[in-house]
């Protein structure tokens, strides 16, 4: 067990897990609280050029870690894989201008689409758009995510499915983003975690809590500590592999976002201390 | 693909299926309908002693399939697994009152137990108990639950953490109830069923769909076709690794328990000879 984190500087928070404040009060309000970074949703870009959010970011101290998101690269027919290639290209393209050096990608699933070819077309597309992502300086993480997202929201599910497409694919500009909500109970996370340490994949570590009762599939997620991940077992493995990158909290979560942010926010970094 | 089938001969309802039913409403109106078999849920014999369920059902013209269900092995001490283990002898002296020649064993987790200690007391808790399985002449059944119950229902999530403890306890007793709901996104989906088959290990095929978007953990199922389960495909790979027996509808529906139960169950005939 890796010891317990005694100060905020590798703690990065998704700004959607503080969705009710825009991009200028969450930059502002994890700054004062000692956060070192943040992971930016898209959708907290609205109103922003990329580049001036990115300034506004770093002005305040903060590093910017990643984009969330692309992907969402299957489709039922050639024109709508085109116009996923064509949007992640312009993901690319916000990335580079917002100076986030990674992007994440839920890579997408379409329901009645059989997954052995929704996952040819991920890796596909992966393909189409990585040499944009390498001109641009930008590096893509595929996140695996939770079987129950198989239906409409990836087809990757599992650390070796995303490890089978780092292989076929050879490239510095592609990784794994793991987060222990997706693949908290896979009997195989330990050595999948290990080998993709061993080939230099690990490019993201993502930390939230499995509730029980979850109501919810996509907005009930807890704070660590708050559920049954073993959190600080799986950061060990992370970093035995030779992760040593940033801690990123990304939690859904209707209740907390109906609450108030501030107090959220030291829950936030209370929670990182204690279960992270 | 195998050829849709055209008659209700082998399809079983499990009695969780209409819950609001009581067992003689259920069993007589699967009779009326033309259905071949029925797997009854321990709550539903609630009132009755099980010999007299079971000759309640056989009188119908119905064959017993299988009795839901035994597991939850793991415990946080040596007295909580004794009291389950136990507990799962009570429940194969049910079955053989009842005449089920099967058990469906939900294997049991525990929030914050860590998931290898839970598989180990799963493996332990099955061969505790499988002499008296074997000596009451009835089979138990390892149903891999879906990921998304890796916390308080199940610690096995796939075919192959299935296979793994059929294979150390090697019993004619013991094998693996294929439930399409909990294992169809698994990547190794096919592969694992084979292997099942060729083992032996296949004792039971259950289905319903998944639903887009699933509202509920539990009680969101859908009726075969509702979804975007391949349920054909996989029925095609269990029949073809050598399964013959049963297909059996195990929907769970808040919805469904609200409405009509007789509707319901013509819902249940047309999905199952258009989508099975």
């Amino acid at each position: 067990m890796p010891s317990p984190i005694t100060d905020l500087s590798k703690l990065c928070i998704h700004t959607i897990t503080t969705k009710p404040w825009r991009l200028e009060e969450a930059v502002s309000r994890y700054a004062e609280a000692g956060v070192g970074g943040i992971t930016v949703w898209r959708q907290a870009l609205a109103g922003h050029s990329p580049s001036a959010a990115g300034d506004l970011i770093r002005g305040a101290g903060l590093k910017i870690v990643s984009l969330c998101r692309g992907g969402f690269f299957p489709a039922r027919d050639a024109l709508g894989r085109q116009a996923a290639i064509d949007e992640n290209r312009r993901v690319i393209d916000e990335a580079a201008s917002l100076g986030a050096p990674l992007i994440v990608l839920v890579c997408g699933a379409v329901p009645g689409l059989p997954l052995t070819e929704a996952r040819r077309q991920i890796a596909d597309g992966i393909a189409a758009v990585l040499p944009h992502a390498a001109a641009s300086g930008v590096k893509l993480a595929i996140e695996p995510l939770h079987p129950m997202y198989a239906d409409d929201r990836s087809a990757i599910n599992t650390m070796k499915q995303a490890a089978a497409i780092c292989a076929e694919v050879r490239s510095p500009w592609l990784g794994i983003a793991v987060d222990v909500y997706h693949v908290w109970w896979d009997p195989d996370l330990e050595e999948e975690i290990e080998r993709a340490g061993r080939n230099g994949w690990l490019s993201a570590f993502h930390v939230c809590d499995w509730r029980t009762p979850t109501t919810d599939l996509l907005e009930d997620r807890g704070l660590p500590g708050e559920g049954c991940i073993p959190i600080r077992q799986i950061r060990a493995w992370v970093e035995h592999a030779g992760f040593d990158g940033w801690n990123e909290v990304e939690v859904f979560s209707r209740t907390r976002w109906a609450g108030d942010q501030a107090q959220f926010l030291r829950d936030i970094t209370d929670s990182y201390l204690k279960a992270v």
